[in-house]
């Protein structure tokens, strides 16, 4: 039986602080159309898609911070798109900040199967950033603040008849995030990602540095995985502050097979063949035949560096 | 006080089957010269650079098994190497098969001081191949029969002013690698590689798609860890097979900053500042604030894949 996935990655121009939920989630609605009509069986949108960036404004009342966060998903301004999903057919996975019952705040991804069911639920691990307003950078990167690290690590599903996982945004820099799904038998991660078009810390660090780090990290984790990647960003300038677009799915090669062309909303569609992870995953990276855990000790271990001793 | 190493990487041409170890160690002469002539701090070799790369030949007499493997280093052969380099006062790193004096066999790396005072060796975690004659490839990478996986780790040493790592070959292509000696504060990796220009299991992969995913490897992992990664190949045919070559040096933000032109014996020269290695430690790859260690379990606790129930 043929895994072949049809996947639109719905890359997202920005969205602007002052933008409804509901004007962004027709803005999703319209890139379900398109994903509905070109027969794609998927589609994943990016990090916080229903809102701005807001980790890069610094907040002090807590009110104004959890007006970014959802308290149940699906929800009010979302049912829509669950509804038009469930009726076309199409998978969902998208990203939202997430207020729990009980008062923790994750910055959450979701992955939902044909019926618009929630399957999947990641939060994300690697935070990057800060917690505490930085004088010293040129914009303010406030995960640390306004989330905790996800507490539910890299779980994969069984759905859309192969081994699916999620991540978010930087933790696509990590290879432990590939790694640990990879381990579990992961054939697809599909991730979002927000990422500013400048280095706050490094003013020469402009866009095509960050594209490059960017394809860089997705592409090498797509290979040493033998998996597929579908990566998806917002685009364009939120509130005077540029992003990177360059949404891409990769195949399990580490290739390039489509990319965004703009900075805006643009739907990129691949068809992703499940069994084209089988190869890698037999071969060169046949993990039971080639990994040597017992050398690989430090990764668990240790979280920061302990350097040899002078 | 600068950190700024001039690195050679000497790439060589083909070793025959025929050749002896002092025609290759007058080659590794004349490259030696070379990096003296151009001021370099440190001189790194391929793999098994001291023959040709016989794990492509299925062997059974242990006797001939034993005549690609030294028993000592420096030994005869490779003394005149060791005394030109201190004389110059350059550090030294290259690969031979290693017998110990109990009889085991190891795929090692040296790294000598400006002294020649051999101060670090690695011996092959990640073997690729296999144990056993194959004939459904199209032909044999028999490391795995040749060579046990090494028993040291992945160490780090201080010397030249930073600190130093050693991988060998496919090594480079495990995540792991690199971050176990990043967890020790790595600077600077030198490895040395002998990759076919084909795969012997898949026709249709050629030697660009190798070469990329050569490059893709040591990018990510030069960026992921914020390192300087030389590495060093053997280039052309060996007794009618090809070598992809392409040695190249990666800076700390992955980008390539020198890269081999020929298939040849040629050095290529780079300045690596071991400074430029701080900035990625930091910030976006400060292990210490941005690892969870709580969410990667099974990178140690589990050699292959476990898949979710069905």
């Amino acid at each position: 039986m043929s895994r072949i996935l049809r996947i639109g990655g719905a890359q997202m121009g920005p969205v602007q602080k002052a933008e409804s939920r509901q004007a962004v989630v027709a803005r999703m609605l319209d890139l379900l159309a398109q994903a509905s009509a070109q027969k794609c069986d998927l589609v994943v949108y990016p990090e916080l898609a229903l809102t701005t960036f807001f980790p890069r404004w610094y907040m002090t009342e807590q009110n104004e911070v959890d007006s970014w966060f959802e308290r149940d998903m699906p929800n009010a301004a979302t049912r829509p798109l669950f509804k038009a999903a469930a009726a076309a057919r199409i998978g969902l996975s998208f990203g939202y900040a997430e207020l729990t019952p009980d008062g923790r705040r994750f910055n959450t991804a979701i992955l939902a199967d044909r019926d618009a069911r929630i399957v999947g639920k990641y939060r994300k691990v690697h935070l990057p950033g800060h917690a505490e307003y930085d004088s010293a950078r040129s914009f303010q990167h406030l995960e640390k603040r306004y989330f905790e690290p996800g507490d539910l690590g890299f779980p994969v599903w069984r759905c859309f008849g192969g081994i699916v996982g999620l991540c978010i945004c930087n933790d696509r820099r990590w290879p432990e995030t590939y790694r640990v799904m990879a381990l579990q038998g992961v054939e697809l991660i599909v991730l979002g990602y927000n990422t500013p078009a400048g280095n706050s810390q490094k003013a020469e660090e402009g866009p095509e540095r960050r594209r490059f780090h960017n394809r860089l990290c997705l592409q090498a984790g797509a290979y040493q995985n033998s998996t597929w990647v579908v990566a998806v960003a917002k685009g364009g300038v939120e509130d005077g502050h540029a992003m990177i677009a360059g949404s891409m799915t990769v195949n399990p090669d580490g290739e390039i097979v489509a990319e965004a062309k703009t900075e805006d909303d643009e739907l990129i569609v691949a068809d992703c063949d499940l069994d084209a992870t089988l190869f890698g995953k037999q071969t060169v990276f046949d993990f039971a035949r080639h990994r040597r855990i017992e050398h690989y000790g430090r990764i668990t271990a240790q979280t920061g560096i302990v350097r040899p001793r002078e």
